[in-house]
């Protein structure tokens, strides 16, 4: 298993950078790179170097460190800070974990704002560290209140990629697909493809070849087809971002599953953290959906798959309607859509 | 438009050859090669130089002439001739329109099976070369019956390829987008990818590009995001077999899609010759599901796209359930799945 964090601040010196795994190499290389500037952070996350909705709001606390200790001999250092949030909050619109975590380092600063800048710089590390530590305690709690909802010898379907590689470590959807195959090594996986960046096909078989456990690389379009044989009877995702009623966005082709899953009677959950719940807007039709390159499409392994000349829209998540959700497995216990309200409010 | 036929019998010589596109370059080379044994037309279907279950039947239809024309100074030839015939059967199994054109060659042989080998050679290219000019006649009639169901500026998504280079011309699905379009200029396309192999992206978004037909390509995860947003709302495929019953084998990933038209309230239909129909099978639990190479799914553009060791399952077709489907339209006109017994029993 990655027993190391994927992503991590590494104190030196004065203050220390943060180290994660370049994400765009995997399977082919796994390789730690330092990121110790904003404009690189920002670089990363919008080319997904570093991925995943809870390793992104990591990286974003970390950004906010890195902000601080560019600005700390500058005038107006507090103004310039929260403008420098600001711009790390707009690398990526769709995965709340960003924007929580900057509010988590804008609290931190509001409430030292009188200190200086260097004590401020401290307490934003800390707090990040903080945040990276309990990223992998709420992991693995996902994973025990998951487990148990697996049935014995399951075949798991799970789209794109919300494992160790996606989080500091252990994942959501993947944290469940390990603890239960810590329960009952019978179980089997069927990673999708995911489709245009293919963080199934890359990531996701990487991660549970690594552990060992059992897994079928699928194409985005298959997963009717093992429905219907009864080889897939359950279904795990991750999120980027939950609305109060339960709609949950993730990966592009989630709700595509989910809407087969519910066809078959399988049972399609959530693994997210708290940190994924968005109390402030009420449904899925007010998440904003990322637009990407359509390159991302286009080519694939250096070439293109398609003539010159078509058009191309590449939205990088969609939205799944609650009804189709049988269940939210958060570190508090796995929720229905509707219970959210009662539980987080 | 691709107004030549794209697998045709060339006379030339004593009796000929079948010349076809190869598929296999779309849409970075359109070239055509000669086909003059069946152990190439073997391969040629096997390989998919030869794609689409019309395209299929009329490839094997030639491949019997060639059969014919290899066998012409051989003992027993008659019965040497239905072992070749066999031979083209085997080369893929879920499409019926292969089996139903050597039905059709081998009830030639039978009628004339006291004639020279010569004289039935004759007669399998002249009834080969008939069923090439049905198909495009076909084509075209089913592009009117489907033409008649597609609303003002529908958004149209389509999978894999059912085109002219599907068929001998025009195509099915494409059939009715084309005769669509003729009606109604402000009509949409959305192609599906179609992983593994990328018909839809490298072969429908050919044919689209060519008749200026506005044409997006997305990947096969994202029709429930464009369903949602009502950007499309009219849903048409090919079928590689349909039961008696209306269940319809298709390209992998069409019952994905079927399931999600159907959750949208958005009509989903089945563009088909009548030889597409096999009334000797009573449900899609009959038909022959072909697995095919994992390399199809692993290696894109030279190279992999997962790590060495994943397993892989490759199914190259699903079968949708006949509720999903709102109209199978043939030559004959529209009909609903169930009307399917009364009309060609």
């Amino acid at each position: 298993m990655l027993e190391e964090k994927t992503i991590e601040w590494v104190k030196e010196g004065e203050f220390g950078y943060c180290l994660t795994v370049d994400q765009t190499l995997i399977p082919f290389e796994y390789k730690k790179i330092k990121i110790n500037s904003v404009e690189d952070m920002y670089s990363a996350i919008k080319t997904m170097i570093v991925r995943g909705a809870p390793a992104i709001g990591i990286a974003g606390a970390h950004g906010c460190s890195l902000a601080a200790m560019e600005l700390k001999d500058d005038d107006n250092f507090i103004e310039k800070l929260f403008k420098k949030f600001d711009y790390i909050n707009s690398s990526r619109p769709t995965a709340v974990n960003l924007s929580w975590a900057i509010k988590s380092q804008s609290d931190i600063v509001e409430k030292n704002k009188d200190k200086s800048p260097r004590e401020i710089i401290d307490k934003l590390i800390e707090n990040a560290i903080r945040l990276e530590n309990e990223d992998i305690k709420i992991n693995k709690k996902i994973g025990e209140f998951g487990a148990s909802l697996v049935p014995k010898g399951a075949g798991i379907l799970t789209h794109c990629n919300a494992g160790a590689l996606a989080t500091v470590g252990y994942g959501t959807a993947l944290g469940v697909i390990r603890s239960a195959f810590k329960n009952d090594d019978t179980i089997k996986v069927f990673a999708d493809e995911t489709r245009p960046r293919g963080q199934g096909a890359k990531i996701t078989t990487y991660e549970l070849l690594r552990d060992n456990i059992p897994v079928t690389l699928i194409t985005d379009g298959m997963c009717s087809y093992f429905m219907k044989k009864g080889m897939i009877n359950f279904v795990v995702t991750g999120a980027d971002r939950i609305a109060s009623n339960g709609d949950s966005a993730n990966k592009i082709g989630t709700s595509t599953i989910a809407i087969a899953a519910n066809y078959y009677n399988i049972p399609f959950y959530i693994a997210a953290p708290k940190s994924t719940i968005d109390m402030s807007i009420n449904s899925g039709d007010d998440i904003v959906i990322e637009l990407r390159d359509e390159n991302e499409v286009k080519i694939v392994n250096g070439k293109p798959i398609c003539p010159d000349g078509v058009n191309i829209i590449n939205p990088s998540f969609d939205v799944t309607d609650n009804r189709l959700i049988k269940g939210i497995i958060t570190e508090y216990g796995v929720f229905k859509p509707d219970e959210l309200k009662k539980i987080f409010s």
